[in-house]
């Protein structure tokens, strides 16, 4: 299913846009985290915040005494702008020289969610997100502790992705120049699990933890 | 040298503020991208960018017919901020998991450069920035994609830093629990790098390419 674009999600570059759900999920899905837009007392603020999605609803959360949570409580518009590096792009040219990348932006505003029921389910499917697998393992969410987090859903109606993939784009003129042009690969990578210092001795290590990376 | 907070850029918990310079110049100069916010029409918006840090001052660039640089050029509030992932904490409670992470939030308002010279240094400093040695093996910048690019320069006079590290912090009754806690690190991380096939043939990798990654 595609998403209308809006004037302010319609991508110049036309042949970087995604307006497709399925696609705008999937980069927002493996993200851990987002940058947060919104206008405080008039001026531009941008936080990174980690973020969950089910189905068509983007979720946020924090403490309540979190100066974030205090001010989009109101419900103000907020952009939610989440972004993967996948390469860097080395041309002939300094000038071509660029950076392969999947992005998605997202306007919305936000709404406390109240029923409690609801925001354990958005609690649990961020737990999911960050360490598939590892939620049955831990002791569960107290009622207090579900009661003392702002969770906020924001839908998501208006948003697109712009993604940028392929090899350097040159000037044809320098194409014969002997000069290696090419892709450098990145990824987030997971490096070895360490252990807690201050955890019980003899406790093994469960195969979800051996799982994380992507 | 320390940056005077101001009542925006105090970062709340104070065990994870950092206003000295130099570490808030470490963090931007890490990351390959920030995430610039402005207010358009009275709506945040949110877009990841290439960033480059010269002495006391950052640096967008863009092309005259993007969105943002037609945007920005007015001189309007941005706010730019830069994160960079550095694990998964993995607590015994699903309620105190977390992440730990490195990100700078500066405020300013953006000039154009309209001198060419200093254009050019921020360019080269942009290209020095991506892939490090490589600059003097490539096709000189001319003249004319000098003067086809706009460059923004934010003077980093309102900036901090917040860094959140170390293991998990659970609930005092939870620390004789069976379960496994820790730190899983996440880096960026490169890759093999990739012959554009469009290449000459014979050319060989030069070594500032096979030194990339961080």
């Amino acid at each position: 299913m595609t998403l209308p674009p809006t004037e302010r999600t319609t991508v110049r570059l036309d042949d970087r846009a995604v307006y497709d759900r399925e696609a705008i999920y999937e980069i927002l899905d493996e993200a851990y985290y987002a940058h947060v837009g919104f206008v405080s007392k008039g001026s531009p603020v941008v936080i990174p915040m980690l973020h969950a999605r089910i189905e068509d609803t983007l979720f946020l959360h924090g403490g309540p005494a979190s100066r974030i949570m205090r001010t989009l409580k109101d419900g103000r518009e907020i952009c939610v702008t989440v972004t993967l590096l996948d390469g860097l792009v080395l041309a002939r040219s300094a000038f071509h020289h660029s950076a392969n990348y999947r992005s998605v932006v997202a306007f919305g505003r936000p709404t406390v969610i109240a029923d409690l029921h609801q925001r354990r389910a958005v609690l649990d499917a961020y737990t999911d997100k960050l360490v598939p697998g590892r939620r049955p393992y831990l002791r569960e969410m107290t009622d207090r502790e579900v009661r003392g987090t702002v969770v906020l859903s924001v839908p998501l109606d208006e948003a697109s992705a712009k993604v940028r993939s392929g090899g350097p784009v040159d000037e044809p003129e320098d194409m014969e120049l002997d000069i290696w042009a090419g892709l450098i690969p990145l990824a987030l990578t997971a490096g070895d699990p360490i252990d807690d210092p201050l955890m019980l001795p003899g406790i093994p290590r469960p195969d979800h933890v051996d799982g994380i990376g992507r």
